[in-house]
């Protein structure tokens, strides 16, 4: 990757690449997580955390083989969990339910299920070689026979391990081999030899692609950007252009929702029926309700709740913003921190002045309100139902209901001076040059 | 679809499908319209009447058949029309050409021309068969020899009939068949038993592409696009970036005018040659002269006129603006309902403040003024020639020719209060955490 | 083309064809450039001369073959250089490595070297026809036997020329052919019957690639796009969607910079290591430091430069500007001519006004210094370290380190007048419609 970060922290939709799997395997009903880490394993760690169930992290110091790496974790496996689950960091496209499936074979009474698919070119995966329903081994490309070398299934590396033979079997695993490591895949043989059973459940092979490159990782992103516009469009979501737009994993919008081209989608997004998603929307941390109309060029930033039949229109920005039912905030605006009541008008270049440098505050506006474009309301401030304030000012004390506020210098105006002025700059610019 | 919706009001390239099928026929001289409709009737007609032309809107209860539906239009039919189009509001990309040499097949004595295409893959669709130059028959797939099968020329659905013959044809067509449905197709057997011409035209396979899922509506437009893209290209516009370009049905571009990546336009724009339209800029209803630059980040919006040689720069929205020769409005700024002069500037951060909540003003800004950075102008004003504002003004008054007009308050400065300021709100920061 | 400029002067990446190939002459060691031009000289001279070497043109007044193009320039070639290359001005992906390989056969004895290249679909080139080492001859396919027509390897026009030896054989060119043109292919059997070494070196196809439609110069960015994308992830750059990413030829971005989908590059930028540019970004003319955060909808133009650790947020525009390290502005701000100190904040909708309507004045503001959002600096003006700007501000005059800045109106408020007014302008919307 040359990378200063661990290849597992490199992010898909947003996401970490380990977060994906994780999050997978949650879905699959993991309810314990050990992680087996090199470098920045705190990041990892707390990435684990941060989806919700207990992780434990365990440092691989050296690296001798898969199925050192998962003894690593020993402590955790001692456990003796109804399943244990071998998933690596770096396939975010790994489904729950090919875990899923992996683990009703277990419950059905295997003691392996190993993750294979049917490789469109072969060459180089281990092969796995079936006898009925049972894998009977899996065969490196280089020990497999012409013949073996012709078997299109292949390893992905993932396992599933009934948790009463698991560290059993793991610590049977030896190193007697050309490169002296200890490889995962011989569980599959120590298996077989206690008379467990052992069976294959098949992912598609996009779910096994790994990341070692930036490319790598870039048409991982791809895949799962495809993967999510399929399902928008078949769940009747209109994207014009469905290349142009990029969604996060979690990304909730119903039918008969519009996104037109050039749409970019952060984490904790949901959009309900009817809304328009305009060109150049970039959206992150927003619910949006139906009916809406976002953008062109609108950004909407964590904490914007806007309610059905508002308008956020052209270079606008929103965070923690509450927007009520057909407001309206259109043009060149930055409203933080805010709320703004139904039916209100925010006129063009308003600002909100929410910051200190130190301190953030609130603007409360309230409903049927109209705020003169070009005004800066300075927080804390409250603005009432029915106010109207003067376009261009400067708002620091809050406005009652049905009030008027106005807060601007009175206009001095110079018969000729303007000449005069544009003279003296001309006579200026000509003298420099 | 999976739409409130009815499907052919769905759009493609900013245009109801069922709207681009009405421009076709309208283009290859169709001069009324009957649609028969299901949901929407009213949406539906009233979009066939937004196109000029008479529409006359048949709704049809019962579905019984491609015949039973163009029956359901029997009233403009028994009009005896010249020639009748039997079209379908969801192929949007059926082309007018294709429709005029339909047209021609029965003024040279068809009574009837389907049409065809030659399909990649026939399988599933009705196979033409033909005798020389003449249409015997119409077999559906299921009822195909498998020599018949081999056959790649293909039903598109769409028929031209004579008017003299249109509803004696249709009236013959009978429901005897498994499905007890009357097939449009069975118009070709009885119009050759009355010894009557049945002719085949080709149309090319995207032609006939009809939509069913929000996946098709990608598709077409994107094929739409493409098509738009080429002719663009070929007509001498320079696109850096041609899939990143989206353009409307109506968009007029001369040549040597250079679009840069990311560029949407909608409905009603034309350019003339020599300007640039750069990166990320949404265009709409705007007629932009000769070496104008626009953008990047430009959002014109209808009603936007500009002249040669200006500009409008980043951040910038324009709506019923007319901008002069040679003026420039670079910057962060909202010019609505507005005329700018020539030569004009209109500084960072201008906003015209047009919008009292319910009405819209006008500002009128004359040649060689100057409106400084952050200035807020309140409509109804007027702005003179060679007139200066100074920047961080709320102009509320005419300013006359070259008058200068300043309307701010003044500057306080006070030694050691910033100071002060920012200790206390890191203090009050600080007393929070 | 269908252009009013010449086509040598359209651009890929942002820089004209021919200036992408004497970029490449440059850059495997030609130091004089000789230009022979039709249309719009003067402007593709200009072109030669900023790249940084002596460029001699000379006008090609009758178009009578390749040979006679290049003997346009006889007076450069009589000088006697070591080599000359002769190259056409509109195909930019020539790799300075290919004319570098073919000097490099000069330099082994070869008085010729001819640049080919193994075609897809040879059918129409003209084949190189090889004995060993040799070029046998360079063989038009029309005039080319079955067996010939066979050969893969073809001529892509680009040659290299022993300095000794380069005008003997030019002039020895004939035009006793079907059109009575002078082909400077001809110069192949001119050498050999000299009894002097003729070469060949391959360049890739896509190198060979000239312009003759708008359909090509965007197929031409296309891959030169696709070449910098594959090369700026091999060096560790994260591009999340990289067809959606545009460079010019001079962008520099080091590893573990994330470039977010929708990002373009203009010429001179450079990125270090940490920064990440979000979204709908256009950067041009800037130098980023490490771990800076740009975006999105941020526009950087020329003479931007910035420090590490700061930031500049959405619909921000900036132009020699230098952002000290930590500094931040993010929203809604133009910043133009400036400076701004560590660790300073620029607000909401700050606006530099650096412009008069004739010249351009700079505003500095020092080290943690916090500029109230919606404030208009009036340059030229100096703002001192730690100073405080109250929001809504128009700062006419300098403010000291440490002080406090205030020029606003102050607030009226009076009850009841919104109420009036919002009636008021309902009235008058009534009264209208």
């Amino acid at each position: 990757m040359k990378s200063r970060r661990t290849k597992v922290l490199h992010e898909v939709a947003g996401r970490a690449l380990v977060a994906h799997v994780l999050a997978s395997a949650a879905d699959a009903g993991s309810d314990a997580v050990a992680l087996v880490v090199g470098r920045d394993a705190e990041a990892v760690t707390k990435l684990g955390n941060a989806l919700g169930h207990p992780a434990q992290s365990f440092e691989q110091t050296e690296r001798l083989g898969t199925a050192h790496a998962v003894l690593a974790a020993r402590a955790e496996i001692a456990e003796g969990y109804d399943d244990v689950l071998v998933l690596f960091g770096d396939t975010p496209l790994l489904s729950a339910e090919t875990l899923r499936r992996a683990r009703i074979q277990l419950a059905d009474g295997a003691a392996v299920c190993v993750v294979g698919f049917e490789a469109d070119d072969p060459a180089g995966y281990g092969r796995l070689l079936l006898d009925g329903g049972q894998l009977l081994a899996i065969r490196e490309d280089k020990d497999a026979t012409a013949e073996e070398r012709r078997v299109r299934l292949c390893n992905s590396g993932v396992m599933a391990l009934d948790g009463r033979h698991a560290l059993s079997l793991l610590e049977r695993v030896e190193n007697a081999n050309a490169k002296g490591e200890f490889y995962l895949t011989d569980v599959v043989e120590i298996a077989r030899a206690d008379g467990l059973g052992v069976r294959v459940v098949l992912a598609d092979e996009v779910e096994t692609l790994g990341v070692n490159t930036r490319a790598d990782l870039a048409r991982i992103e791809h895949l799962f950007q495809e993967r999510r516009r399929a399902e928008m469009m078949a769940a009747g979501v209109t994207l014009v252009a469905p290349q142009t737009v990029f969604f996060s994993a979690d990304t909730e919008i119903e039918a008969d929702v519009v996104v037109e081209p050039n749409v970019v989608f952060g984490p904790g997004v949901s959009i309900a029926a009817g809304t328009v998603i305009h060109a150049f929307s970039h959206v992150e941390g927003a619910r949006i309700g139906a009916d809406v109309s976002i953008g062109p060029f609108a950004r909407l930033r964590p904490g914007t709740e806007i309610e059905p039949k508002a308008r956020v229109g052209n270079f606008v920005e929103t965070k923690n913003l509450k927007l009520a039912e057909g407001a309206k905030v259109n043009h060149l605006t930055y409203l933080g921190d805010a709320s703004v009541g139904p039916r209100s008008n925010i006129g063009a270049g308003t600002i909100t002045c929410n910051y200190d440098g130190f301190n953030k505050y609130r603007t409360a506006i309230g409903a049927d309100a109209f705020i003169g474009s070009n005004s800066s309301l300075v927080a804390p401030i409250v603005i009432g139902d029915g106010a109207y304030v003067g376009s261009g000012s400067v708002v620091t004390e809050d406005v009652p209901d049905e009030a008027l506020a106005i807060g601007r210098g009175r206009q001095v105006t110079k018969a000729g001076r303007g000449a005069e002025i544009n003279a003296r700059n001309a006579a200026r610019k000509a003298g420099r040059t």
